[in-house]
C-alpha cells in the first residue's frame, strides 16, 4: 500500500507556505507562492489548488495520492465550519475558505489559527518531542501562542484561546497596546517591545553600544553579547515579565514543555537563560521540576507539518 | 432497564461526603461519614465500603444497582492509576486508593483530585449550565481551582495543573505563601488572605466597624454592606488581584464561564460585582464578550455530582 500525503498549508501576509507531508511527518516537497491579497484574497484558493497541481505535475505523482489539506489561517476563524470572520491583513470578511478551497481542491479541508498550526507542528516533529502538554510563544513583531492540553489545541469558546501575547504583565502604568489594553506582554517581549524599551533605556547608558542610531530587537541581542550593560538590562527587563506570564501559565496547566519560537527566539541561550531565571521565581516547585523552557526547532516549517498533522488527526 | 446509579464520593480532611447518583446528575441518596485519619488512614476505603452497603441496605436495593465509584481526594495524585503518592490531612503516603477501595467495594473506581470533581460537578450540573469550557476558582481557606477545557480536566504532565491559587498576583513584595513562593493569589483573594488584609489595612480606619477584635473574612463582606470603607477598600484590593490573574487566565484559555466557589463566594454580589470591573481591565474585549463570572450553585454538593460523572464517563 502506497502511504498517503497530507498537504500542509502556512498562510501569511505576504507568502503561502505549502508542503506534501508523510503520515510521519516528513516534508517530501515544499515551496511558497505569493499571497495574493486584490479583490479582497479571492484567488487565494485558486493559487493554493494550482500550486498543488503543478507540484504533483512536477513530482509525477497521481492526485489520488493526496489524503487531505490541513491550513493556517490568521486572523478570526470559526474552525468547526473554517469560516473566517475577518482577516485583516488578507483581505477576507465573511470569508467561506474551507468551503472554497475544498471546491478549488476537490480534497477535504480542515482550517485553524496560524499560531496553533505552528505549535502543533513542533509539538509533533520539533521542540515539543513527543509531549502532549505544552505552550508555544511566538516572539515576533507581536507575541502569539498555542496551547496545547492532551495533544489538542486548546481554542476555547470562541477560538480566541492562546492570546499569550495579550496577557497583562504590568497591571498598572504599561505602554499602550494595540488590543486596547495597556501593559501586556506583546507590549514587552516582541521585536517591537524590545527596541521601544531599549530606545528608553539607552538614555540613561551614553556609552552603551546601542547609543548611536535606530536599535532593533537584533541589536539588542548582540550587544548583549558583547556584556553591553544597557543590553543586558533590556533583556533582564524583558525577560522578567515574559517569565511571569509564563510561570503563571504553567501554574495552572502544568505542561512539560514550553517552546518559544519566532524571529527573538534566534537570540538563543542569551534569551533563554535570564527567562529561565525569573520563571523559576514564579513557578510552583512541582511545577517546575516537569517542564523545560526550550526553542522552537522547525522555523518556518513548523506551520505546514502542523497543517499536516491537522489534515492528518481531523480527517480520518 | 433500570437505570444504574454511580457513586460519587468528596473526601475532605474532617468528613467523607458520599451520594448514590443517576445518570442524569440527580443525587437519589447522599449521607457522609467522619474521615478516620487513624493508622495512616487506612480505614477510609473500609469506611466508604460500608456507607455504600449500609445505604444500600436502607434504601432496599441490591448492589448491582451500583455501576463504578468516581472520587476525589486531595494531595498529589496518580490519576492514571488513583495511587497517592501524599496527602497530608488524610496521613497517606505511597497509598494505593484505587486498587484499595476497588477491592473494598469490588466496584470500578476512578480517582481524581477534590477540586477537580467539585468543577466538574459545576459544569454538569451547576454554573456551568452546559459550557464545557471553564475555569472553577475556589475561595476557602486556600484558594482552589480547577480548569475545563473540551469538558475534560485538564490535568497537565504530573496533575498540577489547576493550581490557580498560584499565581503569581504581586511579583515583587508580595505576602510569603505555604508553597514557598510571594504574592500569590492565594495569600490574598482566600478568606485566610482577606483577614489578613483586612487587619492591616484597618489601621488607617479607627471608626471602622472592623476596628474592633478578631478580623474574618465574612465580617469583612457584611462590613461592606454597611458601607464600611475599609471593607469596601479591602474588597476592592482582593477583588483587583483575582480579577488581574481570571483575566490572564481568560486571555490564554478563553473560557466560556468562570465559576467562582468555596466560602468567600457566599458574600454574593459584594464580592462578584468589583470582581467583574476589575476583571474587565485586563481581559480582551473579544475574550470578554463571551465569559460570564458565576457563583458556584451545588455547594457542598459539587463533589459527590462531579465524582458521579467522573465514573460515568470513566468507566463506559
Amino acid at each position: 500500500m502506497v502511504t498517503k500525503w497530507f498537504v500542509g498549508v502556512d498562510l501569511g501576509g505576504t507568502t503561502i507556505k505549502l508542503a506534501f507531508v508523510d503520515p510521519y511527518g516528513d516534508i517530501i516537497f515544499k515551496g511558497e507562492v505569493p499571497t495574493n491579497t486584490t479583490n479582497g484574497g479571492t484567488n487565494i484558493t485558486t493559487d493554493i489548488a494550482k500550486w498543488i497541481d503543478q507540484a504533483l505535475e512536477h513530482l509525477g505523482v497521481s492526485k489520488d495520492r493526496l489524503h487531505s489539506i490541513g491550513m493556517g489561517a490568521p486572523g478570526f476563524i470559526n474552525m468547526e465550519t473554517g469560516y473566517i470572520y475577518q482577516a485583516v491583513n488578507i483581505g477576507w470578511k465573511d470569508f467561506h475558505l474551507k468551503d472554497r478551497l475544498e471546491m478549488d481542491t476537490s480534497l477535504p479541508v480542515t482550517i485553524d489559527n496560524d499560531a496553533n498550526i505552528a505549535a502543533l507542528g513542533e509539538m509533533w516533529r520539533g521542540a515539543g518531542n513527543g509531549a502532549k502538554n505544552l505552550l508555544c510563544v511566538t516572539l515576533g513583531t507581536g507575541v502569539g501562542g498555542g496551547v496545547i492540553v492532551n495533544g489538542s489545541i486548546v481554542h476555547g469558546v470562541n477560538g480566541m484561546a492562546g492570546e499569550i501575547g495579550h496577557i497583562t504583565a504590568i497591571p498598572k502604568g504599561g505602554f499602550p497596546c494595540n488590543c486596547g489594553k495597556a501593559g501586556c506582554l506583546e507590549t514587552i517581549s516582541s521585536a517591537t517591545g524590545i527596541s521601544r524599551i531599549a530606545k528608553e533605556f539607552v538614555s540613561d547608558f551614553p556609552n552603551s553600544l546601542l547609543a548611536n542610531g535606530n536599535i532593533n530587537a537584533k541589536m539588542v541581542f548582540e550587544a548583549a553579547e558583547k556584556n553591553d550593560e544597557c543590553a543586558l538590562k533590556v533583556i533582564d527587563h524583558i525577560t522578567y515579565y515574559l517569565g511571569f506570564a509564563l510561570a503563571n501559565l504553567a501554574n495552572s496547566l502544568n505542561p512539560e514543555k514550553i517552546v518559544i519560537g519566532g524571529g527573538v527566539s534566534k537570540a538563543g541561550e542569551t534569551l533563554l537563560k535570564p527567562l529561565e531565571n525569573h520563571f523559576q521565581l514564579f513557578v510552583l516547585p512541582r511545577v517546575a521540576q516537569s517542564v523545560s523552557i526550550v526553542p522552537a526547532t522547525l522555523g518556518n516549517d513548523a506551520g505546514v507539518i502542523g497543517g499536516a498533522w491537522l489534515a492528518k488527526t481531523k480527517n480520518r
